[in-house]
């Protein structure tokens, strides 16, 4: 298949230039869109076999794959990859970087044609279903027409709830994991205080730091630390760290990190900072504190998948406080209402909301199960 | 009673300058050791009637007065004031503002006499067991000897712990609502998050803000904003504010505060700041994090309670997520195998941890008849 107008700018995966603008929910256009993606396997034949990845907040297209600022390994290589429910071997597994981020897609760090400056805060306000727009745009390009399956967690979860309600005859099959249909009031309250970490910092310059030499750095990490306690379970925080101390074994009658979990939590904010962009941040938070799937279907959920043949399979975690299993039962009653093939399991984790990212081999039976059962 | 070396600066409640310097846990003294105080009813002539009421983090000695800077009614009117279950009538009721805070009592606002400047950073970190230390010596100055009761909610339930653990002989009875023995990794997390904020705001100046004409409000604002949520259940805010917009009853797609609870969040932080202290927001959630009841006690809370007399009323409420139901029922099972008299109840209220200063009838109720019956 020809690959059109791909560059490897900035060192990051393959990157496309979309051939049309993007119609916003927002109103107006984007153009040009710009996405930053990665494969993996082959088409088959009948185009029968393709998967898109959808990822969550911070994530990335390096799904299975280094991570080329970090150099870590793929975020979901325990799901992605050899001998993995999602195998390049047997399917071709598209992932792209959403729009509005910051990994080769188009957001407020990319350069705006008209002015040949970044956007920053000029780039407009998109939603996830925008998002997932952008992406059927980016399938479009690779000849892909109908999906085998779309799978993503969190965020990534929210999309292919998108997908199914947006190209309902482009999915065959949906797996939706630790998400929900929309972001509640505490979820979109958590969002804020992160971005007014971000706009506090006076490094922040109004959105225009790009070029100045200093960056919200210190406001993002604060928006980092706040946002990963919500990613664990209290129980998983208590089992990681207790009330441990750091190695000096003996509290400091100071203002340093004493206890191991305030170490590890400074660790996440100083480590994000160096792979992500504050305004993509500020962005994708609000693309999804906009997100109510119901609200974009007349107020009732079910009206998103009336009448839908695309199979789904809704998993959740006993953990998961951001996005609880109260969340994900309200997902399944919408579809048992419209009359669609769901199946649903709540998984037991400590974890918490990173479960789906970590070794719950559960997870990965039912994923592989649910796929296979489409190929059989 | 003769009430010496009083004085009625700043305008606050009254102050005392203690007669003698404080050690602390930290080692060192705090010298000299003032503390801002109110005071409600009379103190009957067998010295009988003082109930001490110890506040929470962001609390003050205004417990049933009106705060001098916000102009509000005191914090506490629901459970302490004329008809209430503490009386002014029947009760000499005392409430002191913490050291460390910055509401008249000694804290890294204060004027250290030996520079003439304030305190800020060098002020000693403290423990809850130095407040509750200070709060003894106050007593002693105003003719106090044994308390009929002291209770609190939230930080005030610690002090309550600790003033059983540290003065069984002076306490008759304790109430401890919506509290715990020791913080619990999220909790030390969720603290860690404001003090980064505040700390990373450049307006803090390593503390030394105090004349400069700037205050780290945005960082102190962002800390509020982050605590203020784990105040509040979830379904709390759901049915507060769930996803209802702002007036303007539209997306802005924009940065505005577009939902109420972003909205309600913003006030929180701001109007938080123009009472409060950032170094005393520092240094008193450092104390409520290295508080371990246990941990004092050779690593056993029963210990902490070994052979005492002092009745106990341990309230937890069902949606409190920042303090929860468990750490209640482990305090009980220590008072338990201590042998205590421990009554124990789990309110159901929608409000989350807040609820222990709201309106919730049976509170009341189970604080009236614990005292009532000591006054029987």
């Amino acid at each position: 298949m020809s690959i059109p107008s791909e560059d490897q700018r900035f060192g990051l995966a393959r990157r496309v230039t979309l051939p049309r603008p993007l119609p916003l929910d927002g109103g107006g256009v984007l153009t040009p869109v710009e996405i930053g993606y990665e494969t993996y396997g082959t088409l088959n034949a009948d185009g029968s076999n393709a998967i898109l990845i959808t990822h969550a907040l911070t994530g990335d297209q390096h799904v299975a794959s280094v991570h080329p600022i970090t150099g870590k390994p793929g975020w979901w290589t325990r799901m992605v990859g050899p001998g993995r429910p999602i195998d390049p071997a047997r399917h071709f597994i598209v992932c792209a970087n959403v729009i509005g981020s910051c990994m080769g897609s188009s957001g407020p760090a990319t350069i705006d044609p008209a002015t040949g400056t970044p956007w920053a805060m000029r780039f407009p306000v998109i939603t996830l279903r925008d998002m997932v727009r952008a992406q059927a745009m980016l399938l479009d390009h690779l000849g892909v027409g109908t999906l085998q399956a779309v799978i993503g967690g969190s965020m990534g979860g929210m999309q292919v709830l998108e997908w199914a309600a947006t190209f309902p005859d482009r999915v065959r099959s949906v797996v939706v994991i630790a998400s929900a249909a929309r972001h509640s009031a505490q979820n979109i309250a958590f969002h804020e205080v992160g971005r007014q970490a971000i706009m506090a910092d006076p490094n922040w310059q109004g959105g225009c730091y790009y070029g100045t030499g200093d960056t919200p750095a210190a406001g993002l990490a604060v928006a980092r630390m706040a946002a990963h306690i919500t990613y664990l379970s209290e129980a998983g925080l208590t089992e990681k760290f207790g009330r441990r101390l750091q190695a000096r074994d003996a509290k400091s009658f100071g203002f340093d990190a004493d206890f191991q979990v305030e170490s590890y939590l400074r660790h996440q904010g100083i480590s994000f900072v160096e792979r992500f962009d504050a305004n993509s941040y500020l962005y994708i938070t609000r693309a999804m504190d906009y997100f109510d799937l119901a609200e974009e279907h007349g107020g009732r959920l079910a009206n998103a998948f009336q009448g839908t043949r695309t199979r789904f399979c809704v998993v959740s975690f006993d953990t998961d406080w951001l996005y609880p299993t109260a969340e994900s039962r309200m997902i399944v009653h919408a579809l048992n209402a419209a009359g669609a093939a769901v199946s649903f399991v709540e998984l037991s984790s400590p974890f918490g909301h990173d479960a789906f990212l970590l070794d719950v081999p559960e997870l990965n039976r039912v994923v592989d199960g649910f796929i296979r059962a489409d190929e059989s």
